[in-house]
C-alpha cells in the first residue's frame, strides 16, 4: 500500500505517472478485498469502479467540482481517495458509513443511497450554478441499473432541454445493476457497446482473463451485440441522440487514460454529454468474476481467498417467504411475483426458476412494479411484489391511486423491514406502516415468526378485493412464539394468570418480530407486580375490532412497534380507543421521527430505547403514576417540561 | 344530434359510413361545448380527440378488448360512445364523473386521473393476457405531456422487453399537456413528426383552417421541424427504435380512416407498437383555438359562444401565493420556482413572465422535482415547488431521502389540499398531512386566511436547512380571522371568556381554512353552556411546545382537519400529549380514510360531518358525558359496540 497510504486527498493522484496509477488501482483492489472480506460491504460494485474514480478525481476538482454518485454503494473508491482509508469499522457505529456522507466528508454530496436520483441531483446543481454564475463543472456517475428507474428518465428530460447548461454523465454500464439489466433500454446500451472501443475493451478484457484463469461463463461472452461504427469521439448518437444529449463512447472503464481523455473532453465541452463507459463488476477478484450471478454485489463477512461466507447462514425471514412462495406458485397458477431488480436479494429466485413465466423483474422501477400489478390483478392474477420496506416509499401514489382506488388484490411483501442498521438512514424500513395507514382497504400483517409469515401470506393472496402487504424484519427469523388463546383476530401470547379474575395492569400491544421482547417486557413487568396481557395483532391495520373492548378491561395500553412512531400502528391503535370512546392511557413504543445513523440493529434500538428493559421501566412509571404513588403530580407542570422528540 | 342519440354502444359506430362518421363527429364537438360550458369541466382535451375515440371504438371491441386513457380527463367522447349522454350533472353528486369510473361502464378501466400510469397498467394487463392464454387487445391512449413521466419510461422499458406480447400505444401528440411540453423528448417527438404523414396532416389543417377563419397564430405553425422522410408504415423509428418499439406515424388524428387503417395494422401486429397521433387540442371551438395558452384545459361555467366565464373570478388562494412569489422574487434573488407542468393552474405564471431564468418547468415528473430541489438548495438557492397536494403524493420518497436527509431548505407549497370534491377521489388533497408527518425536522403551515398565507410563505422560505410545506385549499379564500392573543407560536382565535378564570371546557385546534367553521363549533358550544378556546397552531408540524400545556388547563382536546384523520395532525397532537403525559380526552376530526366520490367540496364535508353542527354535536355528547349526564355507562360495553371506520 506504499501508494494509497501517501494519497490523502484527489489533488494527490495529479503528480502520479501512469505505472503509478496503475499500481495504485491494484493496491485498491487489495485494500477493498482484504477490508471488505472482514466487515461485510458492497464489494463487487467498488472493484469495477477503481479506474473509473480515480480518473474522476484526476479531471475534475472537488469538492469545488461536484463529483455525485448514484445511490452510493460504490464510494468506498471514493473515500480511499478523499482522505478516508481506515475501513476498520465500515458501517458499524462510529466507523465509516457504506455510503457516502456529508458528515465524514466534504467531497460528500448525496447520501441517499436510493437509486437513480443522481440525475435530478445533477441537474439541480448545475441550473445552481447557472443561476448563481458559477463555473463549478457537475459529474453524476449512474450504473445502466438506475437507468431503468423513471427518475433518471425525467432528469434526463430535463437535462437534454438546456444545451447551454454544462453536465457531465457518467454511465457506469456493467451489464447488470444486482440482476442482469432488462427491457428495451438494456437492449439499447448493447447496441452502443458494439464499436471500435468496445472490441479494444474486449481485447484487453481477453487478455486479462487469459492471464486469470475463470471458471464458468468468462466476461467477453456476456457482451453481446454486432458491430456498428467508431464511436469513440463526441458525437450524437442512438437514444440519447434523440433526446438531444452528446455521448461519448463507450470507454474501456479499467483504462485509466482513455477515460482521463473522455472525461477530459466532456468537461471541456460546454453542455449536457453522456460518457459511456464499460466496467467489470468484482473487477479482479476471482470469486467474483466467477459467481454470475450477482458478482458479489454485497457480501457478509467472508474468507477473503474463497469469498465464503465466514458463518453459515441461518434460516432467514426472505428464504422463508421464498420457499412459501413456491409452494403458492404450485397450488395457484394465478399468483405472479414481481421485483424491482432484486430477484435475489427478496427471496424469489427459487420462484423464478420454477416458474419463469410468472415472474416479472420491472428493473429499479417501484413505480412500474406497483401500477403494472394493478393491470396484472385486474386482468385475473394475484402479483406479489416483493420489495424492500424503504423502496416502497417510491411507489406510495401507485399503491393507493392505482391499486388500492380500484380494488386490486396485490399483496406487496417488504423485506427488511423495521430497524435495518448496518446500510445507515435511508435503508431502515421504518415508514410503512405509517404512510400506508391512509390508504383505504389496505390490510397490513406482521408476522412475528416463520410459521406466521407462511400462514399470513397465504391469508394475503387468498383476498381478492384490495392491497395487503406482508411486512418482515432483516436477517434470521427467531424461534417460534406460541399463542396461549385469541381475542377477536388476535393472538394472545401471555395471559396475566391470576390477575386476569380482576383488572389487570397493562395490555401490551405486540408487533411482528417484536413479540419475544414484549414477552420480556411482561415478565419484567411481573417482577414489579404488574400483571399483564400480551397480544399480538397479526393484522395491524385495520385495528382489530376486538381491541377496544379488551383494552377497556386494562388499566393502560402499551404498543410496542419497529417503525416509525408518528403515525404508526401505536397512533391508529390510540385512534381506534378515541373512537370507540374507551380513554385507558395508551403508551406507544417505536422509532423516533428521525433519521437513524448507521450501527447494528442492536446498537440502534438500544440508542432508541427500544428495549426491553427501556419499555418496562417507563411503563413501571406510568402504572405508579397511576397508582398514585408519585404522589399529585400536577400534569400540566408536567406538560409544559416535557420535550418534544 | 340525430346520430350521437342513436349511439348506445361501441358496436354501433360500426354501420356508420364515413359521411356519418365525419357527423357524428361534428355533432359530439356540439354536444361537448354546449354541455361542458354548462357545468364546467375539462373541454379542450375532449375536442381534440373526438376522431380518435372514434376510430378506437370501430376497431377495437370494448370491453373485451382493453381501452385505456391515461389521466381520464378526455374520456368524455368515450363516454358518449359507451352509452353515458346525460352530461347535465357532470361532476356534480350524482352525475357523471369527470373521469372514467368502473361504477359508470363496464368500459372503463382506469379511474385514477394521475398522469403517465396508462402504459403501467397496459403492461399487466397485457401481462395477465398472455399468462392467461387471453387473446384480447390491449391499447393505451398517452398524451405527449405524460411521457414526460418516469412511469411511462419504466413502463416503455418494459413493454419493449417483450417482443412477443401485443400492446397497442397511442401517443396522442397536441404538443402541448398543460403547458407547452419542455424538454428532450419534446424536442425528440417534434423531429418524428416532419414527415410526409406530417406534411398531410399539415394541408388539411391549413384546409379546414382556412374554412374557419381563426385569430391568433394558427396550428401549422406551432408544428415545426425539418424533413425527415417517410414513415407511415410500420417501422422503427427514432428513440422507440432504439428502445425495440415499433413506430407507426405520424398519422392525422383527425382523420378518422387515417387513424383507423393505423389502429388496424397496429392491432394485427403482434407486439409493441407505438402509434403517434397528431391532434389539436380545443379543435373545433374558436375561442380555444384562439386560446394559444392551455386551450381551454379545464374550464368553469362559460358562455359558450364567447367562452368567457359566467361567474367573476374572486380572490383564491392560488393568486395570493403567486403574487406574494412575485415579490419574494423581488427581494431575494436565491428564490427559485418550479412546477410539474402547471406553470399557469398552481400561479407562477407572473412570476415566470417576471424572473423567466428562475423557473423550472419539469414536466410532468414530480419525483425530478423534488430531487432537482434538494440540487438546487445545496447549490444555493431556496427552491420552491408549487404543486397539488394529491401530487405530492408522487415524490414523497425524494421528499424524504433527498430533500429532508440532506437538511435542504426546501418549500413546498401544496395547491387544492383538502376536499376538492368535483374532481373526485383521486384529486383530493387528503394525504399530505399524514404521509409528511414520518419526514424528520419537515415543517407544515396551514395558513387560514390570504394574510397567513402570505406570512407564513415567508416564514417558509427562511428556513434553510429543512424541507417546509405551506399547504391550502382549492378556490376562494375566505375573510380574514383575527387572532386575540397567542400562546406559543400558536394564535389564539378565541377566548373561552369568563369561563377561562377556571378550567374551560374545550379547546379547539382548527387546522388552516377550517378557522371559521371552527368558531362557528364554539358558537354552538357556547349556546350549549360549553366554553371553548379556539387556537390556530399556523406550523401544524412539529406539534407547538406550549400545546400539552394549555391542553391540560382544558377539560376536553377537539382538533379538526381537512385531512385524513389517520395518521394526521390529531393523532399527532394526541401522540404529544401522550408524550407529555398529559391524558385529558381528546377526539380528531378530519376525513375518515376512504376515497370521496365527486360531488360540491360543501356536499363531501356534510357527508363525511365535517361541519360546524355536526362537530358541535359530538363534542356536546363527550362534554356531556364527561359530566356523568349520561350516568353511569360502562366504556367496556361502549367499546364492545363501536364500529371501526
Amino acid at each position: 500500500m506504499a501508494l494509497l497510504t501517501r494519497i490523502t486527498g484527489p489533488r494527490d493522484l495529479d503528480r502520479l505517472t501512469p505505472e503509478q496509477l496503475d499500481q495504485l488501482a491494484r493496491e485498491i483492489r487489495t485494500f477493498l478485498v482484504d477490508a471488505v472480506s472482514k466487515t461485510g460491504g458492497h464489494l463487487g460494485p467498488n472493484l469495477g469502479v477503481v479506474e473509473l474514480t480515480i480518473a474522476l478525481h484526476r479531471v475534475f476538482d472537488s469538492p469545488k467540482d461536484k463529483v455525485l454518485f448514484d445511490t452510493g454503494h460504490q464510494s468506498y473508491v471514493h473515500k480511499l481517495l478523499t482522505g478516508r482509508q481506515d475501513f476498520s469499522r465500515l458501517r458499524a457505529k462510529g466507523g465509516l458509513s457504506g455510503y457516502p456522507s456529508r458528515a465524514e466528508s466534504e467531497h460528500d454530496v448525496i447520501e441517499n443511497s436510493h437509486a437513480s436520483t443522481v440525475l435530478g441531483w445533477a441537474d439541480g446543481l448545475a441550473k445552481a450554478n447557472q443561476v448563481l454564475g458559477h463555473d463549478d463543472h457537475v459529474v453524476a456517475v449512474i450504473g445502466d441499473g438506475a437507468l431503468t428507474g423513471g427518475m433518471a428518465w425525467e432528469a434526463l428530460n430535463n437535462i437534454a432541454a438546456a444545451k447551454d447548461r454544462p453536465l457531465v454523465i457518467v454511465v457506469n454500464d456493467n451489464e447488470r445493476s444486482y440482476a442482469p439489466t432488462i427491457g428495451g433500454l438494456a437492449n439499447h446500451l448493447a447496441t452502443l457497446r458494439t464499436t471500435d472501443g468496445y472490441e479494444r475493451f474486449l481485447a484487453r478484457s481477453k487478455e486479462l482473463l487469459n492471464r486469470t484463469p475463470v471458471v464458468g461463463r468468462p466476461l467477453y461472452e456476456t457482451l453481446h451485440g454486432a458491430k456498428k461504427g467508431i464511436k469513440d469521439v463526441i458525437a450524437p448518437q442512438g437514444m440519447f441522440e434523440d433526446l438531444g444529449l452528446k455521448y461519448v463512447g463507450p470507454i474501456d472503464g479499467h483504462d485509466i487514460a482513455a477515460l482521463e481523455s473522455a472525461l477530459t473532453r466532456a468537461k471541456r465541452f460546454g453542455g449536457p454529454v453522456i460518457v459511456h463507459c464499460l466496467t467489470e463488476k468484482g473487477r479482479g477478484y476471482q470469486p467474483a468474476v466467477q459467481d454470475e450471478a450477482d458478482r458479489f454485489h454485497a457480501v457478509g463477512v467472508i474468507h477473503p481467498d474463497t469469498g465464503l461466507p465466514v458463518a453459515a447462514a441461518g434460516l432467514d425471514w426472505t428464504s422463508v417467504f421464498g420457499e412459501e412462495m413456491v409452494k403458492l406458485g404450485h397450488e395457484r397458477s394465478d399468483v405472479v411475483a414481481i421485483t424491482a431488480a432484486m430477484l435475489q436479494p427478496v427471496g424469489l429466485q427459487k420462484f423464478a426458476e420454477t416458474f419463469p413465466d410468472r415472474v416479472y423483474d420491472v428493473g429499479i422501477a417501484e413505480q412500474h412494479g406497483a401500477v403494472s400489478a394493478a393491470g396484472l390483478a385486474t386482468g385475473g392474477l394475484h402479483p406479489v411484489f416483493a420489495v424492500y420496506a424503504t423502496f416502497l416509499n417510491r411507489a406510495f401514489d401507485q399503491v393507493l391511486m392505482d391499486v388500492a382506488l380500484h380494488k386490486c388484490g396485490v399483496t406487496f411483501v417488504l423485506d427488511r423491514a423495521g430497524v435495518t442498521g448496518t446500510d445507515g438512514a435511508s435503508h431502515n424500513g421504518m415508514w410503512d406502516m405509517s404512510i400506508l395507514q391512509v390508504v383505504p382497504d389496505l390490510r397490513i400483517a406482521a408476522p412475528r415468526d416463520a410459521d406466521q409469515l407462511r400462514a399470513q401470506l397465504r391469508e394475503a393472496v387468498e383476498i381478492d378485493d384490495a392491497p395487503t402487504v406482508v411486512r418482515f424484519s432483516k436477517g434470521a427469523v427467531g424461534p417460534a412464539v406460541a399463542a396461549v388463546g385469541t381475542a377477536g383476530g388476535m393472538d394472545v401470547l401471555r395471559d396475566p394468570g391470576d390477575a386476569a379474575a380482576g383488572r389487570p395492569d397493562v395490555l401490551l400491544v405486540s408487533v411482528g418480530a417484536l413479540a419475544p421482547m414484549c414477552l420480556e417486557v411482561a415478565d419484567l413487568l411481573d417482577k414489579q407486580g404488574i400483571s399483564t396481557t400480551v397480544v399480538d395483532p397479526r393484522w395491524v391495520k385495520p385495528v382489530d375490532k376486538a381491541l377496544p373492548s379488551l383494552a377497556a378491561r386494562h388499566r393502560v395500553v402499551v404498543t410496542v412497534e419497529d417503525n416509525s412512531r408518528a403515525g404508526g400502528v401505536g397512533s391508529a391503535i390510540a385512534q381506534a380507543l378515541r373512537d370507540a370512546g374507551v380513554d385507558v392511557p395508551l403508551r406507544d413504543f417505536g422509532i423516533p421521527p428521525k433519521f437513524l445513523d448507521h450501527a447494528s440493529r442492536n446498537e440502534v434500538l438500544a440508542e432508541i430505547g427500544l428495549t426491553a428493559p427501556d419499555i418496562a421501566r417507563q411503563v413501571t412509571g406510568l402504572v405508579a403514576k397511576l397508582d398514585g404513588r408519585y404522589g399529585s403530580e400536577d400534569a400540566e407542570e408536567r406538560a409544559a417540561g416535557a420535550a418534544r422528540d
